[in-house]
């Protein structure tokens, strides 16, 4: 039985003036990556250095401009690594490099020892602020715990004076979310009063949710509420830092946008202490989905992936939103069918506008091919079949050629248990449409055109490896052939419908013609494909296709 | 460069009027798996018959009483699976079993075969109705659309009448996040009007995130304007189905309970196509954690990890709240040293209610283990080293001897470039206090008490493997251990402090002490441990501890 009672409810803010929920997003935030801080601290093998540089590097590349790089007066692999990134001068002047330090002076007088030679710093001063906290782990009242952020911002701000490059403040109140609002922003204003921000320096807040404790909405009216009651707002960059221990850290983020959030902090895929930091990543996808520009280079998805992979030992779980291994899968027959016609329809439309059903986004957008889209299994439908064989082999299979061909693959499936790959499905397509030649082998034929309405036409072919030579009349080559093989081998097929589709353009491309056959014996029907890069080859070869399907 | 120009934001409701963000969710919804199905079907290898059963039989024992278990026509394997369950009588009396069909007549008739014997049966059809399937796969209208609805609730209600069992129907405007809020309603009206539900037959209305489109509080306006709207709100059951496109499923799903949903759809863990249902598992520790009975027996939260993981051929990922490897970890120092002292003051409490920072439930709850509590690495502080010899070990070190042994650990995660673990940490502790005998080793000591304040000692020990026997007196044991050695070895060391605690209870119990110990010529000072079951010979040992590594 589940000890349910052992817990309480959070006590949620009474904010019904809210107004984030009429609001939508509309431009991404300021992004502040702390991958090299609070991701790496909570990795089961920290980065290395040469890890560290790769990663500061992608950071770079991705387009942040604020990187958090570590706690230098705490650890000394972070001090160093900060020296390495000063002294080899691998700091663009456009990136504002953020370190993290508690309130005390010696840290703060060994980080401003660490920052010398950088043009941007923002000092990241904290202390924690909930109740929970103040009780027992601080054992101090309002009073005390508000004196150590001041007397914090005052050691900066003297320190800044003398610093030759440009120092910003960021101070959090952590554990914000279990902090009473009133004291929240006391200690806000508290700071504020001793930094004195202005327009040109404005004074990063940022209000972690160092623990998710609520259902999102709630951090969104802590937001808005702060958003409202800061002193001189336009001087202060709202900064949220959401963790996701609710496993709604993007929504949360999402929703603090809306309510007057300027600036995240979060990492690459959600590391972070236990079940991590927001995944900025998600975020800007989202927002790129929506036709916002979210302001970071992230068109090349597997590249991310591959280092933060290498770097962090981490892996990507298989259903993250757009990095995930499954998620430009369908699986369903009907949806495969949908986004079958969804891209259709969408190559048919000339707007460029993406909208195709279970699909939010064009896989190829962030460099993930079209290859995995559909997945097939025994109980995948005839559409995502269709689909593969369109998609990636350029086979346009006519409509009524779907079911014959899915159940081919249906029982490909069921026989072996699992999924069958694009490669199974053309491979499978090869060997019952395109390389058949027992017991009839099309050679060679010669086509004269008589007048408009009759053709003439000299065939080569084997019946069971015995050569076989014919002539015959016909309304066209088709026809022709048909005659011929009826009268020759004593047989009654019909041809019930044919198409045929250029494969690729120029002077590589091909044809594909499909003839639906059908013997009026006995009355079986089957589909027969053949390919050439003459189209009279083509279709006479999607007559022997359907003539060796039929004979079997 | 991203190509964000090619999508284009999903039109919100604008729905001023609700009220779901001043509520809090109070009770846990009807939870319906749909794990058989819906989860099934997009795994790469789908569960064979065998593991179907295992799944079906863990979902009993977690307590669901409605379970989606296949599209039985529409698939042989779901459909023998689903008559194994029939025959078998495997479907217990209060559970409620689900099966999926599309509104055709043959496939309808199908599903009445199949679910033949079965006592409680919810049937559930589904058609699409967004503005994009209508146009790009269904070419129809609304009125199109909605007849198939209306045809398909008919067709149900007719075999209905004759069926021996219970059946409920449950209709899902398939894309309904895609669909206009008055032609979902429209739909649903015209479900209602030929079903004629009542009080003591509720109609299920499933309202699925298909796709997530847009922020989760989107999706909550769209469920209250449709509670609000629904007739005879009485005899209805409103149902979510939230997929998880855009990392918030489970955020969407809360605040669709916040605004009317009487019941969700999802799975363990969040299977499903793409990037997956949502994971009821996540919402329903999510009500745990704030002491809101979930309805769900899932206390032993590593049975389900090991059974889904098996029988999906899925992992769960490393950071996945509740279930995740790393999220009853803590790796920043004053993360650990916050922790650890929230655990004492939870432990002098006497209200039983959990509150420790960073730590939102007891990983005891779940069936985790204190053991990967506090992971230790170069960055982590005094605090976690002190928990995990606390609470694994049993040792609670003097606060002023945390940082000396933090020293000793940091240094052992500098060299071997990672994690320390918990047995790592002890058998360094051991190394380092207990088990060292150079130069000094305690063989044995006789204590005769002369008089109340005066004690005569009888000492053997060893000094670089040679026998020494000294005689001396002290105010106590430890004095007089010290005025001998420092007598008979030309020492000057002084006992600076000094502590002892029991280690477990009874006849078994140990006692810990330590020493912290100068020596007066070097200036250098350290602690020293030691163990016994009598207390005497604890602090002895431990003496010789702090001076064996005070002489090294």
């Amino acid at each position: 039985m589940l000890n349910y009672r052992k817990y309480k409810k959070v006590p949620v803010l009474n904010y019904p003036e809210r107004e984030w929920p009429d609001k939508e997003i509309e431009q991404a935030p300021v992004w502040c990556s702390v991958d090299l801080r609070d991701g790496n601290q909570s990795l089961i093998e920290p980065m290395n250095v040469e890890e560290k540089m790769e990663m500061f590097q992608l950071l770079l590349k991705l387009g942040f401009k604020e990187i958090e790089i570590g706690f230098p007066a705490a650890s000394q692999i972070e001090y160093d690594f900060l020296r390495e990134l000063v002294d080899g001068d691998m700091i663009p002047d456009d990136v504002t490099v953020q370190v993290l330090t508690q309130c005390r002076e010696h840290l703060i007088d060994k980080t401003f020892e660490a920052i010398q030679g950088i043009k941007n710093v923002i000092v990241h001063i904290y202390n924690s602020t909930s109740t929970l906290q103040r009780d027992v782990v601080f054992h101090m009242n309002r009073e005390e715990i508000k004196q150590i952020a001041v007397d914090g911002t005052k050691m900066v701000k003297d320190r800044a004076k003398d610093f030759p490059g440009r120092i910003q403040l960021e101070y959090s109140p952590e554990s914000f979310t279990g902090t009473e609002m009133d004291f929240a922003i006391d200690i806000c204003n508290a700071v504020q009063d001793v930094w004195e921000p202005s327009g040109d320096n404005k004074l990063i807040f940022n209000l972690p949710a160092t623990v998710e404790m609520n259902t999102p909405n709630v951090y969104a009216d802590q937001i808005e509420w702060m958003h409202k009651h800061f002193k001189n707002r336009e001087n202060i960059i709202l900064s949220v830092h959401p963790h996701n221990d609710r496993g709604t850290g993007v929504a949360a983020t999402e929703l603090a946008l809306l309510a007057g959030a300027d600036r995240v902090e979060g990492t690459l895929f959600g590391n972070g202490e236990r079940t991590g930091n927001v995944d900025i990543l998600n975020i800007a996808y989202n927002m790129f989905s929506q036709g916002i520009n979210p302001k970071l280079e992230i068109e090349n998805i597997n590249e991310i992936i591959e280092i933060y992979e290498r770097c962090c030992k981490m892996s990507v779980d298989m259903r993250h939103p757009y990095a995930g291994k499954l998620v430009f899968t369908a699986f369903s027959g009907s949806h495969q069918d949908a986004i079958n016609k969804g891209v259709r329809a969408l190559r048919e439309r000339s707007d460029g506008i993406w909208e195709v059903p279970y699909l939010p986004i064009d896989p190829a957008d962030v460099g993930r091919k079209y290859e995995p889209v559909v997945r097939i299994n025994s109980q995948s439908g005839k559409g995502g079949i269709a689909f593969v064989m369109d998609t990636m082999y350029g086979y346009q299979m006519p409509k009524a050629m779907h079911k014959e061909f899915a159940d081919v693959i249906q029982r490909l499936s069921e026989v072996q248990g699992g999924e069958v790959d694009p490669q199974q499905i053309m491979d499978k397509f090869d060997e019952e449409y395109l390389s058949k030649k027992e017991p009839y082998e099309f050679i060679k034929v010669k086509v004269e055109d008589l007048n408009e309405k009759d053709s003439h036409i000299v065939l080569d072919y084997r019946y069971n490896g015995k050569d076989m030579h014919i002539e015959a009349d016909g309304n066209g080559p088709i026809d022709a052939v048909k005659r011929a093989i009826n009268s020759h081998m004593d047989l009654d097929v019909c041809i019930r419908n044919y198409s045929e589709h250029a494969m690729g353009s120029g002077s590589h491309a091909r044809a594909a013609a499909y003839i639906q056959m059908r013997d009026n014996r006995t009355e079986k029907e089957t589909f027969g494909v053949g390919v050439s890069s003459n189209i009279t080859r083509a279709s006479i070869r999607s007559f022997f296709s359907a003539l060796n399907r039929l004979m079997r």
